[in-house]
């Protein structure tokens, strides 16, 4: 792509390095930011800028958030006896989306994955593992997706449990509700079988 | 969706007001932005209000430039007779990158659209037809769309340049290249079969 200008050229650049974004959708947002009024352009970077220089995690669960501790960790009425292990922010807003789950989140702000080359040194594991020994946390729910990469920072995690009185559980796998069984890989439908639930149970929760 | 961060969800809802670009898209934008260098965020805003701010038209073609004057318009080795008439820079981009076209542009930056409220009065029609009645072209060729609206836009200048002289040419509508003709619509087949060519034509052009 030619450009004849430097300073569109050097926009469309800059766009199109976010994941996702390819030279032609970079260069359609620009020119749309271009039609628009100036305003836009500036609450887009003001944002974007504020949000870089001013962001702050929760000093207790790492998640994103204005204050010191987020509104999670410092509301009393949550179980703070239950911790929910998760991935990053959009984990803990689709947990929070259904509203089933009272207990507080650890975001880990990644998994490991040797080839992307994040070790465990690159994740908030340590604070995780010091806040069962202090005995805050009475149960563990690792809730990262169910990979590769997860299922190892899982199995991580697990070990540097092991020996401290805690219980650890993972959330569910099984058939989505709505699914048709003919449809299902043969892994998720073989685990469902194997943890099938008593038949009352599944009456209570839907 | 519900954040943990008013810091958040502004640079999110700034983010979605772009086109094509959704909350749980824009979301996944402004998150990686927060794992990048703080520099990332800088340059991408830099970019964009440096482009805002100092965007300039060329004052001929109506195309962006960095100059009063395009550096396509300013090349005396292009044939100032021809002007081609495009919607916007994409189009110059996706034509000079054919490398078959050696006249100038003339950007009407959109086309006539009573559904978008786009009129004749918001397009640069009056400098083109000022061109032609200076005598400075010799023949207008249209390359917008062929679409509803790129078709009226094609039809109002056409009336506006009624009695001046010069050529006026449209970009041949037929079977793209190594399509199959089963599966070309009728409104286009029928046309490549009343505007056919002498063969001689396409052997020197392919």
């Amino acid at each position: 792509m030619e450009f004849s200008s430097k300073l569109l050229e050097n926009a469309v650049y800059e766009m199109s390095q976010l994941p996702g974004i390819g030279k032609r959708t970079a260069l359609r947002l620009v020119l749309h930011l271009l039609k628009q009024p100036d305003q836009r352009t500036h609450l887009l970077s003001q944002a974007l800028l504020d949000l870089k220089g001013k962001v702050n995690f929760c000093e207790s669960c790492h998640n994103i958030s204005d204050n010191p501790v987020c509104g999670l960790c410092a509301n009393p009425k949550r179980d703070a006896g239950l911790i929910c292990v998760v991935e990053d922010i959009r984990d803990v807003m689709a947990i929070e989306g259904t509203s089933q789950y009272n207990g507080l989140y650890h975001v880990l702000g990644g998994k490991i994955s040797p080839m992307e080359g994040i070790g465990p040194q690159d994740l908030r594991i340590g604070s995780l593992v010091e806040k069962v020994r202090q005995g805050k946390a009475r149960e563990i729910i690792f809730a990262l997706s169910p990979t590769m990469e997860g299922d190892t920072t899982n199995f991580y995690i697990y070990r540097q449990l092991e020996g401290l009185e805690v219980v650890v559980s993972t959330i569910a796998r099984g058939i989505s509700v709505g699914d048709e069984l003919e449809y299902a890989d043969e892994v998720t439908l073989g685990r469902s079988i194997l943890n099938r639930l008593p038949f009352e149970s599944s009456i209570r929760s839907s």
